[in-house]
């Protein structure tokens, strides 16, 4: 092909307004690693010189108070998701997942975690109506003249709150209650889109698809369960007998879906989903002197940096003890983020850190390799960055992210109940270091998903900002959003248009059979 | 709202590389209007240095022979969908409609033209064949090594000879044999999606999705009459037995849609959907001197312009007359692009030109009213300079153009069937000038057209070099390409899990009797 580098993308400038005056931004943010990727959000918000409030509970373990880039309204609440009870879900996870098959883990998370899931919910719903009951604070916010709402609708108060305040409303999201929220917006046929825990790509067997509707099935219950439980009763208080939550909820303005079709499965999508996977990836900064230093001993070989995220923050001993002697094997240079006990084996050629600049290490020119948990923000990284990954997943989504690594020869996944049998870790980082495949794909997705139209944080920024200029979206929303299933299915039409054909076809038949009965008749008396 | 006009959309600046090497694309171009858009974007890319190449048959009419920025295959056809064929379907489309109900209309353009559209379709696949057949042109195609094929596929040579060439495949489109593009390629629930042709919107009763179903069902069948009576053979014959046309057909890298959601109705769509709509669009340029001069006459009054499209040469003359009687009462200055005799009745502030710089005099600060046939290039053109519209639809898509527009208040829509009576004309012409409405309802749209991340023309650009710098777009493809119907809508699996819900519930139900019968024959024996 004679097309070359030269006729490359065309190339994209965005140039920021300088005495751009801002408009005002109402955000109702989710803890945990939801907060991280939220945060860079509200960041580039905040430099393109819009005014930002947060509302947090008293018990936001994530979220600090008042910053230099947003003020805050912080909600006292009696309980909350606090970090402990997190903590606690992930090691009883850990130590379930060590022994269990796949289909056990997911019933396990589906339908044994239920009660916890259930209960987080409630303590969101609480949270909710302490926000709305205290008087003092909605009439500031609705004095203030928000131009719209930014939430990641993981949970359910975003989405009330915006309705209550009746305000344009646009989602940093990619699960919804608790489903994957493809399934809530656009049409998801079970056939080739895999549902989440499943661990099914979009090439399926029958028995796949068998297993796939299954899981469907049950997160579809579980999803409801959960809503209906919790935040219909909410709705009818505040927002009057007849509102449905299901639909208040798939009824944002824009939704900032943290993935793109590099990562994801192709499948439908809908005209107000934008797509702004890898939004927070930028080039790597140069790292501080200290681990600058530890990179460039490890030579020709490189190095190795491995972190399994922001809840896990202990494994178990024996688990970790084999991790760090397969790691003590090695010719490369690891870098292991590990907040527990130091284990016994760990090599000399390891650092283990208590935190790391992930980011600059992914794009610094030494990096051969990513053991990681799966987490989004991380396999965006890595893929960012054209780094091959070894997969540890622990929970949720993170097998499913590891996943479409592997389908694309990018990456290999261990589990928690095999990574420290005979010797599967070690082999697995010699397989993914010595196979050649696994770079090139990684880098073959890397250039894809670099090879945009526009940067996705520039495009996140501009459909927030479209909302807020707009007042809304409506045009982008399809009419199905206030149809019941029954009609949206068609279901009815075809109930009445199959009734009318059996109508016509039997009418036919007794109209031919008096003819044929009379002619008869009129036969036997003319003998 | 404390957001302005400071803080408008990110300003992108596309940077055009200087010293860009090109690459070779194929173009496999439709006749009439589709070739005016597809003119546009050949003369972009040629402007980006890209090589063109276009295959016509001896019998174009738009598509002139090698240009300056383009050069051509002329392949010889015995007969071909000529310009004298076209002109006899729509004066009798146009004779038809005058006395025609809406059903019947359609049952006309699905059902009575249905030889018509065979027997053109059929003219393709005798010009599919000649250029396969002509080896030395066929080697030339291979020789050239194309980067990608180029193809409005609202007939299906481009896809057939893509395939056959073995190269990636881009789409500039909005039909395709013949339903609307989406109908192919992305779900599309008949609950809210309107059937080209069946004069509903996204929002329907019962009754009008009851018809909007009979006229789905109807179009599918002709869809694939048309394409199983032609191409079907011509797939078996050149690229073997197995190959099916409509796989192919929706196999397409890159779908540049000539359409976007502030002018159709949000629905479903997918990755590789590109939405260009308004792509040919452009600030006006300055009118030539006599025009000018006759436009700055209409002093505070303004200008309406007319034009039925390049297929409406003529109109009956009791029809034109009554028009231009109408033109005739009005303060305003009109400039009517007619090629038929001139009406007896035109008035002394008609202009009748054969052509007239219909963007340009759209984008002008004394347009007041666009009468129009709702072809798609000029519904754009009016809807980005935020001209409102009287509509006078004659066939295809016209109607439903037009529809999109009167639904948001933006235009009013005449029959051909009323247009000449009870001075329907003439009041239709008054109401959208004097009604502020229609004007604002308009210029909203432009609004919102106006406002996207990036240009739609410099969107498909980037994407159909997207699809030369990686080969083709697979990762944007769904899986469900092929599937058959039965696995892609899970027939197969609900049959599957209905029968053995089935199965375990009668198994129980025998186990039970048999269990009663056993314990009552116990129990009698007993006794």
């Amino acid at each position: 092909m004679r097309l070359i580098c030269c006729c490359s993308a065309l190339l994209l400038l965005v140039l920021l307004p300088r005495t751009c005056q801002g408009g005002n931004i109402l955000v109702i943010p989710t803890e945990g690693s939801h907060w991280i990727n939220m945060d860079i959000l509200l960041q580039a918000l905040h430099s393109r010189g819009h005014n930002l409030t947060i509302i947090r509970s008293s018990k936001s373990w994530y979220i600090k108070d008042n910053s230099t880039y947003y003020s805050t309204y912080t909600v006292p609440v009696e309980r909350s998701i606090d970090k402990e009870i997190i903590t606690r879900i992930m090691s009883s996870i850990i130590d379930f997942e060590r022994g269990a098959l796949p289909l056990m883990s997911f019933l396990h998370s589906s339908v044994g975690l239920l009660d916890t899931v259930i209960e987080a919910h409630t303590a969101v719903g609480e949270y909710v109506s302490a926000i709305i009951d205290d008087r003092e604070l909605i009439r500031t916010l609705k004095d203030t003249k928000f131009d719209v709402v930014l939430t990641d609708p993981c949970w359910g108060s975003g989405p009330i709150l915006a309705k209550y305040l009746n305000l344009p409303l646009v989602y940093n999201v990619r699960w919804l209650i608790p489903e994957e929220a493809h399934f809530a917006i656009a049409p998801s046929p079970i056939s080739y889109i895999p549902v989440a825990g499943s661990g099914l790509t979009d090439k399926m067997s029958f028995f796949q698809r068998v297993k796939n509707m299954i899981f469907y099935v049950v997160s579809q219950i579980q999803a409801h369960v959960a809503a209906k439980q919790v935040y219909q009763k909410i709705c009818e208080k505040y927002l009057g007998p007849d509102e449905d939550f299901y639909q208040l909820m798939i009824d944002a303005d824009i939704w900032l879906m943290r993935v793109d079709f590099v990562f994801d499965y192709p499948r439908p999508t809908m005209p107000n989903v934008v797509y702004m996977g890898g939004f927070q990836c930028k080039p790597a900064k140069p790292l501080p002197q200290h681990l600058e230093e530890f990179v460039q001993s490890s030579g020709e070989h490189g190095i190795i940096i491995m972190s399994l995220g922001t809840f896990v923050s202990e494994l178990p001993a024996d688990m970790a003890n084999e991790i760090a002697a397969a790691f003590a094997k090695l010719p490369q240079k690891v870098i292991w983020r590990y907040k527990g006990s130091r284990p016994d084996t760990v090599g000399n050629n390891t650092l283990i850190v208590d935190w790391m600049p992930q980011n600059d290490l992914l794009g610094h020119p030494k990096i051969k390799l990513f053991v990681a948990h799966g987490g989004t923000n991380g396999v965006q990284e890595a893929l960012y960055h054209g780094v091959p990954v070894v997969g540890l997943p622990v929970f949720f989504d993170q097998y499913d992210n590891l996943l479409r690594l592997e389908y694309r020869g990018a990456a290999k996944i261990l589990t928690l109940s095999t990574v420290d049998k005979d010797n599967n870790f070690l082999k697995a980082i010699q397989e993914v270091l010595n196979e050649p495949s696994y770079r090139m794909n990684m880098q073959r997705l890397s250039r894809l998903h670099r090879d945009q139209p526009i940067r996705p944080m520039d495009n996140a920024l501009f459909w927030i900002e479209f909302v807020m200029r707009h007042k809304g979206a409506a045009h982008l929303k399809p009419a199905s959003l206030s149809m019941s299933w029954y009609s949206y299915h068609s279901v009815d039409v075809v109930l009445f248009l199959g009734g009318a054909v059996l109508l016509v076809f039997l009418s036919t038949f007794f109209l031919i059979r008096c003819l044929c009965n009379a002619m008869c008749k009129s036969k036997v008396k003319h003998e």
